[in-house]
């Protein structure tokens, strides 16, 4: 049985590839997708395909397009959802996946810092588990495929 | 034909009480559903019902739990979700909320002042429509009515 | 038993009011509801909310967005769907919304030119019943209340 | 990860074989699927099979309940589908392929020469990305699949 | 609490009025709807509203439309659905109207005479209650609002 | 706004008389709805409609065909489930109730003694809030309709 | 792009061989799954697996959860049912399974003799293709995997 | 054509085992998953991963959001679902499992003993089919798959 993961929340750390490495490690039968990692890149790309834009608003509306597109097609894919929340910005698109995810009926993971209990805490309530580790969410992961 | 709205959003500043004059004053066939108000009371409301919790986190999760509860039935019954986002708070369950209009099919207008359009651009592009003002949101509405 | 309808469809004659004059006539307990009739005022909704855009494009996305709210909204009350495709324009919105109706389970009368048949063959194929003239469509509709 | 495209639109033109040479020479795990493509044949395929027909609209009326039955099985396969309105023809087809799709929950990619915006803008803005070209398009799909 | 029950099945005996006679005796707060039950007209109305057809199979066609239009209207008012097979014909139009209703999720009543009990038997067993009289019918659908 | 509650659970005491009274001396508008209360009649139902059954396996299924109608009719009326577990008895009946409504998207309150909260840990994680008396149950309907 | 096939209808002649020996012939890409075809066993496949039952109508009762739990399964994993009506029994539980699959929106090819047709009419009108041959469904098969 | 079961119910005997190897000595081609059986493991994996926990009650819930996370995801993988009540214990958790599947359409063999058939009359009635020993719901399954 092979599982597709969506790792959504902050591109600035490389925590996904630590997430990566320890399935692995693991051997865990387990496929991760996610949005483009490159900041700015995935800030850039509409203008990159659509040509320049008027504005700084429809800049970004340009890229949302296109990565709102790449996130449905590969959310609609994942088995479960891993929702990353760091320390700074306001991570928004972050809690809209998150939702999405909760709604959608796909499990989910919810990795946050303790300090940001109170904040998050209707979208803690409603997510599967909540952790603040990646290291606890592999264990919570790789419990799927133990029999003892 | 009556059309019932959920104001998702902040509880700091009295906009849906601006909201609801407005719609008063254009007489449009509209009732209005939303959050508890009272911050504090919000905040409290697990104590308040099912005692005093062990430890910060586990007094929030017991008032997430009521307030997801209000949210979900009001929610339910709605025909139009409008989530403000003020200009502080991470404001993360007003994304979660509109994130669950749009995935449940409930139209939803996006209220934001205009330097959060980065930070909001992925929810911002899946929304029906983005406004900064709450006049502009009443057109909107008062759009939905008019014949000419 | 009361029935809600949505008129989709070319909005410059006035087959909306002679639809609704002939159902009152037969007293059939029937509201219709429909998109913003002023043509004008339709093409102009965007900047008249959000002020004047940079481009005539851009005019169009905002003026569709709030019109695309209001179909919305009231696509989802109404029990069935009636598009009618004049001789004249693209029409690809009111083959939009037929779509939109047959997809959601909405049952759907289709009114159409018999010049068109050629273009309409899978939308005709996939309506509930096809027909050439407004009277037709109020004998079906008159039809669902008759007892014999 | 293999994903499948519907190309929805119109069949008088090559434009489906650049798409499929430009996605295999870029290697994307992409399989194409689409209408019959052989024009004189999606007409006459209703007769061709069940006889020939009493007159033109019952021949129409044929041919429009096998393709359909094709269109359905082929597009509930596809995880995206891209429909291209070209300069000619009504294209009410394309249209009702496109709005099944975003209806069903599938992502969309609309292609359309500049001149049109005026006729599809509420489908564009329906639509989760709009491009002119099939260069741009195939950028799109690119981007789902890099990681920098 | 308001009920609409849909009743398929045969249009050749008078049991609908039956099935009202004793609801309303008992002061059910039912409203009770069908298909057309005038045999010849139902047959008919297909030519009555779109003009003759060419062939026997398209005069059915016709008003088969026109019929399922209805019932498809009707249905999806209805909470409940009660199909009723009697001793002669094909029935395969209220086989079709109740499976409609479980595969809908609507609570099903299926009436039969007991020696259709082999023929009906994989509906019988997705129904939720098989009775042999009208009379058992409406204990069942007196006992939803009883209170001892 | 009115609000419909199935109230799912044991029919040997006198809870669902308790949790009225004080709904309608706090004037909440609520309509309650729930199963056959009588236990005796509830257990006949199916021999007192469809006759003597051969065994008591087939006396059971009788009537739990019956009082499963009766649920699912009311259940898809309700807009919350609230699920009563006593301190006797198997319940396993209430424990589907409850995942049905869980299932369906219906906001649940779960009403249990403590001493049952290791044995319904599954089922509490997944409601939307757990309390031990009908007071608590009562003040959570409360705050739905509380503005302060 | 393999393709699985559900063929409901009568067991009482060998029309599933022919259409599986055809569409070998053709080398077509389609797994085709059905009832159990051996008419007996599915008669007492209820008593063999539950034992003796009291009486007929039980005996059918257990046979058919069975048989429906068959059907179930693999109608859940077809992308296509074809229903075959035959020329005598009352062959309703065909009419089931081709509505069952109407409404799932699984596509559904329709083969019936041309003198059934007025029985067949509100299915057929709802049906994608309605044919009268065996060798015509496999025509309709054959042309979705057709390019020209 | 691969099926996927889940089997859910007790953990305190080896049921999974007995039921793996008859299906393994049939070959017939069938996954099983299931609950984490270890019982120790499966009430302590909260705290395992989460931390020592402040309460009884609260190390369940800890517990049971790490096992209801593997179960939702194994379940939405399932094809069919298999709960086995045994003599002992609430199994309040099973009944929850079994509710979901019917909920989601997921065909679901009730395996119990005769003597529990009161307290699961409502259960059962809704089950596929319901039988006594794991001997039979092999054979059910295995019917599945035989073609004489």
């Amino acid at each position: 049985m092979e599982i597709i993961i969506y790792l959504a929340g902050e591109i600035h750390t490389s925590w996904r590839e630590e997430i990566k490495a320890r399935s692995n490690a693991l051997q865990l039968p387990i496929t991760f997708v996610g949005p483009m990692e490159n900041h700015e890149r995935s800030d850039n790309i509409g203008e990159e395909i659509l040509g320049e834009q008027p504005n700084a608003i429809l800049k970004d509306e340009a890229a949302s397009s296109i990565n709102n597109f790449r996130t449905q097609i590969l959310m609609q894919k994942a088995d479960i959802v891993i929702a990353l929340f760091g320390e700074k910005y306001k991570q928004w698109n972050t809690a809209m996946d998150a939702s999405l995810a909760i709604t959608s009926g796909k499990p989910l993971i919810l990795i946050r810092p303790k300090e940001h209990h109170h904040a998050l805490k209707e979208l803690s309530r409603k997510a599967n588990v909540t952790v603040e580790t990646i290291e606890q969410a592999i264990q919570v992961l790789s419990y799927i495929f133990e029999e003892k």
